[in-house]
């Protein structure tokens, strides 16, 4: 379409690859996305810039989606235990404690509009249902690929404490196991499209 | 771009506008949101398809993003009290009951992939920072225009109920006011744009 630059994109691809690297050796690479990575990076026209498989936070912010005023107590991307949130809670909120549930995450850049729109439909049929384009330009199409799969459950404010812990990590695991699952179905999804 | 089919849009177009007639001749359109479709009709590579200014419902549901099972008890475009929501629980629900908060969304079909960018920069200006194209094809560049404005708390599930709903409500309520907000913000900006 001749809307991005091919040689400025490439060159982020190449970057994007390296640090892609660096990070597996590091060892701080997400091992439930590494696969969907590689898949990714294996495609002509597209390369995955930022991921996250889906996770768990605790976070002390008046609003969930505020980022002012807003602290990370507690990331976790796989099932928790409500002994390893409890004890964060006796201590007072700045604002409120929130449990956030949050599905996968990736930002892809993609070269042409016909691989974006290729990769929306994948996403799509995946269950990642949320997934758009966030912005075209010389540098690329960006695209974010993502499910609603999204819980903000309120546990402490100045007049309330949640009284049901057990019950609350309970539906936040089931919750991340979902997000996870459509993981697995982009990933069955992207290998077809690739063979 | 040559991607979108004129004839197929324009025709699209017209038959959205005629509907948003009709719904404001039988009362069913928004108020909080007729002037922003005014403001997109206006434009002339661009049309809203579906709107909603934000809102709160209680939800009985697995999860609050499912569909299926999925059964919406209450619902209301501004602030609740109290008094209608506590009745709502005291029958059991056949799931969940969550009582969750939607910031404003938007619908909208774009001719050109630059009139697409230029409302995607809009939204953001305006906080609708979840702002992407969902799809492109012959009938039109399609783009949802959001928020993260999103709570879902839980309310009652087969061990809990929430003792403490006085307060949910409260904070239900500073949520839907700060969509509303960007709503407000996003009325600007398209007004300072089409001048």
């Amino acid at each position: 379409m001749g809307v991005v630059d091919r040689r400025l994109w490439s060159e982020h691809r190449q970057r994007m690859f390296r640090r892609m690297l660096e990070d597996i050796e590091v060892g701080y690479l997400d091992p439930d996305i590494y696969s969907i990575l590689q898949l990714l990076f294996n495609r002509q026209e597209s390369f995955p810039v930022s991921s996250c498989s889906g996770r768990i936070t605790l976070v002390d912010a008046p609003m969930p989606w505020h980022r002012k005023g807003s602290t990370v107590i507690f990331k976790k991307h796989s099932a928790v235990e409500r002994s390893e949130v409890e004890p964060l809670l006796s201590q007072p909120p700045l604002s409120r404690f929130w449990l956030v549930v949050t599905g996968p995450i990736l930002h892809v850049s993609a070269l042409t509009l016909r691989e974006a729109s290729t990769l929306l439909k994948i996403a799509r049929k995946a269950g990642l249902k949320h997934s758009g384009v966030l912005s075209i330009s010389r540098r690329g199409i960006y695209l974010e690929l993502r499910t609603g799969v999204r819980l903000t459950i309120l546990l402490k404010s100045e007049s309330y404490t949640c009284e049901h812990l057990a019950e609350v990590v309970r539906v936040a695991n089931e919750a991340l196991a979902e997000g996870k699952s459509r993981l697995k179905r982009l990933y069955e999804e992207l290998s077809r499209s690739s063979t």
